[in-house]
């Protein structure tokens, strides 16, 4: 079997090869081919951790295994590593034997990025020109990285409840030669395309802070509780999402279908969007929402491709387990 | 971090470390130290293989993880692997880091074969001479090995579906230089110990079977439908198990609960008994029965006692991870 260790990550994943892993096994959901396994989180009672498995199978990449690990709050205080620490298994599903074994650190926040480029990709206007960023802390760099590449925009726009972090995805606009604007929320009415990704239990966004013919991919919220967005903007907008199931439990629809504003089938998975089943954006002015809630598969594609690359650069460690 | 692959475990691990691990745990578990996540089990469509998570978390060892795998039924016909296949990842419940991986088949036996050993220790008449086995197959003769250790047992009886494994036990006997006597299910009356380890969907060891004053260990049972002994064997026995919420759903205590003949409250925890919270045995006429269900903390306690031994001994693999 074998092992990739979360140092060589950066040096063998591409944000390319992360949205070909995440846009593929949205695909493979949405057809049917690839299915999540009930998540298991658990507050562990020891350093505030929250810890659990994400796992699932893919028929059509014939990829099976699991993230493992959590958040421990303490651990950037108390010793200098980050909180969130996750490791991602692979097994043959030929055999149910372990295959490789894989820094999941990196990996997580490629994935996520992944996931709102992908819904970018596939439901912002092509014209697109202002992209809105909600969140400007660690996770928000990796967002906007990404989306830069799916539109040619002119024009980056920021707010975070902290304006002192701003900074942070300001350094990256002026890597991509982008301007960069901080704004108030009113002010996202300028945007085609809003990421939001904070983790906020109380919206920020409200709905007549977005335009018609915006996208907005709504990143932050995974849990029951957090809410990014005023529940009525999924009203307005055409919703989609990584998986339904979490996303009116777990994700940003979980108010608006709680509220009764809308119902589990106004929520459209975006692999039918990918695999051209489902229409996706059919004006220019249509609102387009995508509810990235985060899913195992995305985690064991994005570890699969990292695989392929360690052991085709010789960079993987074989152990004969 | 280590690794320890599965070739290496016959080599390290004991049945009196495995046995030790399991004690420990069960008795964390009835303290409150310790406990089970719930568990992820699916059918995923693929090779008609089941996989998944048993996870949990021992305050008192701290010791967190899981063990991942499952029953590839084609595995030995199509490939020459066992069936069986599972890897046990621990992690440093202090940062969330992955600590340890390890080779799950030969310990699975072993901290099976350690539960009815730990039963038999806290709950068999101190004067048992004869041990009876239910079963034959490779997963017996670890059973029987263990339980040989507890007693100092004079006499050996064996039953089987397909007499001709018989074999496979009586060798175990021969070993320990014990004699060994192939009977009918109503010769068990002569036992003092009896082990049932089948994977039956209809009982074989009815109450009649059985004399008083035996102590039963069912280990077979882990699964919806699946019994090895009479409901009303459960009525005349004191009840214990490895963890209530399973026994009283997969277990063995499955079908006395749903006939209404006994209740939750009737099953008691093992691990009360090694703690001495619940007097166990209180008498020669008693009958005990051991709900063996297996929990994922039996597999991490023994992998990391596993760790232990390989790192002491300079065979754990570290990887810079």
């Amino acid at each position: 079997m074998y092992i990739v260790p979360e140092k060589e990550i950066a040096g063998l994943m591409t944000r390319e090869a992360a949205f070909d892993a995440v846009e593929k096994v949205f695909a493979a959901m949405a057809s049917g081919d690839a299915y999540n396994f009930p998540v298991v989180r658990e507050a562990i009672g020891h350093e505030d951790a929250l810890y659990g498995f994400k796992g699932g199978f893919d028929r059509a990449g014939l990829t099976l295994g699991l993230k493992a690990g959590g958040y421990w709050p303490n651990n950037l205080e108390k010793r200098g590593l980050i909180n969130h620490q996750s490791t991602v298994f692979l097994f043959d599903p030929d055999t149910g034997r372990a295959k490789a074994m894989v820094g999941g650190n990196l990996l997580t926040a490629l994935r996520t990025a992944a996931a709102s480029s992908v819904s970018i990709k596939h439901l912002a206007r092509k014209d697109a020109k202002v992209i809105g960023m909600i969140g400007a802390g660690h996770q928000a760099t990796f967002q906007l990285r990404a989306a830069l590449e799916q539109r040619p925009f002119e024009k980056v726009i920021g707010w975070n409840y902290h304006p002192d972090m701003l900074p942070n995805i300001e350094k990256v606009a002026a890597e991509a030669g982008v301007p960069f604007e901080a704004v108030d929320l009113p002010g996202m009415a300028e945007a085609d395309v809003i990421i939001s990704i904070t983790s906020a239990f109380a919206p920020s966004l409200m709905a007549d802070h977005v335009s018609p013919g915006t996208h907005i991919a709504c990143m932050g919220t995974d849990t029951k509780g957090k809410q990014e967005v005023e529940a009525e903007l999924l009203v307005k907008a055409d919703v989609f999402t990584d998986e339904v199931a979490q996303s009116i439990s777990i994700g940003e629809a979980q108010h608006a279908v709680a509220q009764g504003l809308i119902q589990e089938t106004d929520v459209a998975q975006i692999g039918a969007v990918i695999n051209g089943t489902n229409p996706g954006r059919t004006s220019d002015d249509q609102i387009t929402l995508f509810d990235g809630t985060g899913v195992g598969l995305q985690d064991l594609a994005v570890a699969a491709s990292v695989v392929d690359l360690a052991v085709a650069r010789g960079i993987a460690i074989e152990v004969d387990f």
